[in-house]
């Protein structure tokens, strides 16, 4: 609608700007210097805040689409046979997805208040998660002391693997994945975990505070 | 030796610095400001790049203990009498001390060729844990597909998930590491991680150069 009334130079600056930032934050992360995109899209800084004020605006253009493709993969994965493989191949698609794009690695675990699409979007991810957790716990193949907190946790240390293993070893996350999927299969729980859930819904408050996101 | 020469002062100096440093990059990491080091020990800078030219040297003179402190522990944890037991505590062991230091969390994991002095003692910390690893592994405690390189990961992997939960979520590594040890026990092993390990050695180098740590 909005793009309906725009001038059609508007319209191409708008998509170069999110051409720009999609490549700029998947290679810098979400605090990627908007300086940079505006500059990568041969554009000038006040176009950039012309058509996106905030950092949450561009990164809830950039990223809807991504955020759609794990809801419509969480459905196929919902739908295999054998829920502990839909489960497992769901939280290999999610590191992985991690692993391609830097922004999207802590995205997928920050609380952006400033971007309620993409919160909405994100609730839709999670509300799967569980979904896949939970009979993939009813079928017994998973322990049921998992909470979907942890799997936030895992995508938390998987993204903080990530940072420090991308360039150099940029397979190391899919080898340590198939330790911690081991891990989660019931028979093999002997550590027992303590009660209580990871307060996740704080720290992913706090990771999008630190990068200073709005 | 050298101490035994310096003026009374400027070992007074040299204290209060290497105080300050402890505290700030525990707090801060090993990037920590050296202005506000020297600041908090209420000593100009010149008087901090005296003492310690270098980073290095500051970070050399901060952890020699706390990593001598590891080499101790790890040969309490070899003399366990259960192999598994003794590797465990070993590996809660080192998480925890990233728990509690910022700058640490990525010294153990990072190769900082300006300062032998750790990374003859890091060598040590090393060598301890691959000792723990085969001795669990000749118990049958430990699966025999785990790698040493694969430890570096896990001490990665647990820095990466710190940094976003220690303010928020400050034990959320520990259950979280309950998990990943449960899928270390051998009869537990059905993913099968692929062969060959992980480049860990480029990705420890990678990571002081990111910080510009010389």
């Amino acid at each position: 609608m909005v793009t309906g009334t725009l001038r059609a130079d508007a319209a191409r600056n708008r998509s170069a700007l999110i051409r720009a930032a999609k490549t700029e934050f998947a290679d810098r992360g979400l605090d990627a210097p908007l300086d940079d995109i505006a500059r990568r899209a041969g554009l000038g800084n006040a176009t950039l805040y012309r058509h996106f004020p905030t950092r949450c605006a561009l990164l809830a253009a950039v990223f809807q689409d991504a955020l759609g493709e794990i809801v419509a993969e969480s459905e196929r994965h919902l739908a295999d046979p054998d829920p502990w493989n839909g489960f497992r191949e769901h939280l290999v698609f999610l590191c992985g997805l991690q692993a391609g794009n830097r922004a999207l690695a802590d995205l997928l675990v920050s609380t952006l208040t400033g971007a309620p699409e993409l919160e909405r979007l994100r609730g839709q991810c999670f509300h799967a998660a569980v979904q896949l957790v939970r009979r993939a716990q009813l079928s017994g193949q998973l322990r049921t002391d998992l909470r979907h907190e942890d799997l936030v946790v895992l995508l938390m240390s998987n993204a903080g693997l990530l940072e420090r293993t991308r360039t150099a070893a940029p397979t190391a996350w899919r080898r340590h994945l198939d330790f911690v999927l081991d891990g989660l299969v019931p028979t093999h729980a002997q550590a027992t975990p303590g009660p209580g859930a990871p307060a996740v819904r704080a720290a992913m408050g706090r990771l999008a505070e630190r990068l200073k996101i709005r």
